[in-house]
């Protein structure tokens, strides 16, 4: 292993922060009861949980009754489009292009349409309205693309889709319209509250803001219907059954508070970064180019593509120098197709293979930045 | 708290050995990495996740390939009655009328039929017999009883089945016939080799194992056929996405290791505290009557009917000596109805409100098992 290692993959995975992984501990051991047992213990226990979901609930400005906890964002992703359109079988749902495919799959599995996106990565407000039909039950927007990073414009889809609900009531249409985001790449950084949004149902992972991987939420507002998709012994007021992960549900809301009690500062700190990582890159590398927006994109997120280049073959450059990136999502980096993010900017195949992502996390400093960004020009260079 | 502290709801939940979280514990900060990122980090978590998947194969006798890794029991079982039952949308299924809720709830949303248990709750292997008809695709039979602990005899279901199996053949009838055993109460004290068992599919859970909660896999042969119920990223080979619970996995693997080192000398050991705990509260309790059978019956589980006594009362009584018990499943204890299970062993609601369950683990002694039968008996005599 390299003497400098610099990890710039926290899009795909973040470490369990130490204080998180400490709130943690005494729930293997020593509070590991099962919640739904009577005895004093297991009540407290049950109580434990419970603070939980009232802790998760004042950062959403939600009622505690409207998070349900689940085994991660791809659960919460499935639960919400198969559980919605599985309650109104006759509708459809209308997703964005750039969604992940924990909301892609499921919602190819029933009525759906896909909304396109600007080149940098937006979506277009008109193409999105225009696909919302009168049987559309479920739009579904990520917050913030894992790619590329581009910021959606979800409280003007909400206002949007406000108008949508208006012209259905006036023509009898009762069939509601719920507007789901993923926020899992969103928590590190933006406004959670699902008030000023304007959503019905979000998913947060605590596995991308340094708590345990396969622990999250979904958000769902006590106005909106969807069927259950694990069921068993009623868990969750029957969303999700299954004896709770306590140790998971008490590291998620720890890793959560400390990541909203941090983003305001983390944002500021990462963009200095983000345009330091751009300008050493853009000065070193000759046609570089940016994929997805300047403005409206997280903080900790730098995607380039570099003409001519295979990224396969910068990444393996680069990991033999110690960087860790990413070419695209890490959940489907296994299967060779290019990316459908990419795609859907419109990149050919050829620019997204020649595209890198370096998603920057705490850890992250300005030698990291100007060691990767000059090692990336110097392989080029070579 | 009382000076005296006696768990004996091991049933109910495990707390996590420590050489299980010392395993766990480098994969929250060290190995945190994404198992689909490209770099060698990550690369070297996925090969302890692939080195996990065979170390289970290898106990069970299967392919590495036919284990899939899931967050527990529940979605285990969801998985695999939704899935065969969406895969072959004409077929139904067949429980045992004492199944855990996670079997029980998800068949009861297609076309099923329940079996009838015999006074021991053993499962009449007639009555299954002639609930299968000619469009059943799978049998779901417990292992071992959650409650009582009964266990079932999955091998000669699995003969009986192979006989179907060369009628329909005979007839033209091509459709499948799989057995599912939900064995997650069984991995501590029974052989799990699913080709001596004769089993399709095989639940186990890391949670009632001295392994985190929500860990487990579902064992799927590679002749079966089901529909994916979380998709997304592909992880799993596609049959379960979302980022891999590393630390779940690689906890869940080694619990189940020590189980299955452990299970005959515990088998031998608990057998003995059981006569125990039966002949202490047979002696001091009129009328106590054992619920469920005594031979083919779990080692650590004792389940009693006391005539004329509240379960809930006796349980809080109980609490207040520091010996934590249950009556019925704690999955669904905190619904008002009287268990499932004691039902279809024919006690009458009264006898199922008069009925206590005490699970043994590792850590209980004689000492433990005098306390608890002698203050049970005290509490009686008061």
């Amino acid at each position: 292993m390299s003497r400098n290692t610099v990890y710039l993959d926290y899009a795909a995975a973040t470490p369990v922060e130490p204080r998180v992984l400490a709130v943690m501990r005494p729930y293997f051991t020593d509070r590991f009861y099962n919640p739904s047992a009577t005895y004093l213990r297991a009540v407290n226990v049950r109580k434990d949980i419970e603070a939980a979901r009232g802790r998760v609930a004042l950062i959403l400005g939600s009622r505690p009754s409207e998070i349900i906890f689940t085994a991660g964002a791809t659960e919460a992703n499935n639960l919400v489009i198969r559980g919605v359109l599985e309650e109104y079988t006759d509708g459809n749902v209308v997703v964005s292009s750039i969604e992940h495919d924990s909301v892609l799959q499921p919602a190819r599995l029933y009525q759906h349409k896909e909304a396109l996106v600007s080149p940098q990565g937006i979506v277009d407000m008109d193409a999105l309205r225009e696909l919302i039909d009168e049987h559309t039950v479920l739009v579904s927007v990520i917050y913030a693309n894992n790619e590329v990073g581009s910021v959606q414009p979800i409280r003007h889809i909400a206002l949007m889709l406000e108008e949508v609900r208006y012209a259905r009531r006036k023509a009898g249409n009762e069939r509601p319209l719920y507007l789901h985001t993923d926020a899992a790449q969103a928590a590190n950084y933006l406004d959670l509250h699902v008030a000023g949004l304007g959503v019905d149902f979000m998913t947060l992972n605590g596995g991308k803001i340094y708590g345990p991987k396969q622990s999250g939420i979904l958000f769902a507002a006590a106005r909106t219907r969807l069927k259950p998709q694990i069921v068993g012994g009623g868990q969750e007021r029957g969303w999700r059954g299954g004896t709770e992960n306590i140790a998971g549900i008490m590291g998620f809301t720890a890793a959560l508070e400390l990541a909203q009690q941090q983003r305001v500062q983390e944002t500021v700190r990462l963009k200095g970064l983000q345009q330091l990582f751009f300008a050493i890159a853009e000065n070193n590398i000759p046609g570089l180019a940016v994929n997805g927006p300047r403005k409206h994109r997280l903080p900790n997120n730098v995607h380039i593509m570099i003409p001519g280049q295979d990224n396969e073959r910068l990444l393996m450059q680069l990991d033999e120098a110690g960087i860790m990136a990413a070419a695209g999502s890490a959940c489907s980096a296994s299967d060779e197709e290019p990316s459908h993010v990419l795609k859907a900017l419109g990149l050919s195949d050829e620019a997204a293979r020649s595209s890198l992502r370096f998603s920057m996390g705490r850890p992250t400093n300005e030698d990291a930045v100007r060691y990767a960004a000059s090692t990336l020009g110097n392989i080029i260079a070579r």
